[in-house]
């Protein structure tokens, strides 16, 4: 059985590509990444995903980069903005070169496991504002990756992230057909009991199952 | 004054790497990274080489992920090999994509600071067994970080190996030339309290001196 490592957060996005590898057949190796972020609970929802799935698991424990890497509402103590997840206020939840990091570190781990595929949740609803989740960065990624452990590793380790080009509600609709638990991911910024319901990626989430016409199962604050 | 974020292993590559850049007048941030290596008594000999050059000087402590990325001497509890640093022997010091993993972070600390340059000490000494100290990955790195990082931090930011191209004994007599006090780099894998003359970097440190015609003030045990 052919091995993925997949970058999951615990959100909706790559708990279904969690479930999407499983479905087709992939040995699985979740990584949750650690990077001082607020929301860190999200954490536990990654754990479960992989629990459900008899997935191998480990969480990197990026928190000391954390005040290296100033500047970005998810680290530091910038409030959180409100509104929806494409106004240009969501930049300030951008953490420098993050997809580029926790995308290195996938791909260390797939040469030692030798790995054919690293897997990104990576969508389109993504795009306006990283641009390390746009398709001309996932192709570059990959490119780069070749040239680094040429000679080391799978010799068909490749890049791959399914959703770059559609978006969240498209990933709702995938999820629903693969069975995914959606109560038990989490997608609110700002980490508390139950979802905000206000911050950029509740609105996004909350719009996502309207537009698939999945009923939500979240429960929201307002 | 550019600044630029300097990876500095506290080796004489990456200390000759920072007085070059410092004599370039360069507002400097030199990065060492612990990443489980036995010889991580070199990262003192970075932070002393900060200290010397009035610069800012950060450890980023990637050691739990050390345990991940198996299957390298460097962090494993396999025998370092002994013999020329070319040698395929050598080929197990690899540790699995640990270029990319550490300019990727210092590219996410050279957008939240700004900075115009990341440089790295790489060399063609170390091109037969690392693929990741080539210039082809200098430049597919470089392609990659523009499209990652595009509309952040300085538009002008590149990546900087100024010895990609060149031998250990020509980063020696650049080095002789810029005063680096090569007595205060370390180099020896093993860590030992001296360096032990006889393991890959060794070898090819003594070698490096010999053929700059620099005299070598390093005390080896044998």
């Amino acid at each position: 059985m052919p091995k993925a490592i997949a970058i999951v957060s615990g959100g909706l996005d790559s708990v279904t590509l969690a479930y999407l590898l499983h479905s087709e057949n992939y040995d699985l190796h979740l990584l949750a990444f650690n990077y001082g972020q607020r929301h860190a609970k999200e954490i536990d929802y990654a754990r479960r995903c992989a629990h459900r799935l008899d997935a191998e698991f480990d969480i990197v424990d990026l928190a000391a980069l954390g005040q290296l890497l100033k500047g970005s509402a998810l680290t530091d103590d910038i409030a959180i903005p409100h509104g929806h997840y494409t106004a240009p206020s969501m930049a300030v939840t951008v953490v420098p070169n993050r997809n580029a990091i926790m995308l290195s570190i996938a791909y260390g781990v797939a040469v030692a496991e030798n790995a054919e595929v690293v897997a990104t949740g990576v969508h389109a609803g993504d795009h306006p504002i990283y641009p390390d989740c746009r398709l001309a960065f996932i192709d570059s990624f990959n490119m780069m990756q070749r040239v680094a452990v040429e000679g080391y590793g799978n010799p068909n380790l490749r890049l791959h992230a399914p959703f770059v080009q559609i978006g969240k509600h498209d990933i709702v609709a995938i999820g629903a057909r693969l069975g995914v638990p959606f109560e038990d991911t989490w997608s609110c910024y700002e980490g508390g009991d139950v979802h905000c319901g206000q911050c950029g990626t509740c609105v996004e989430r909350r719009e996502s199952f309207t537009l698939a016409g999945v009923p939500d199962p979240t429960a929201y604050q307002s």
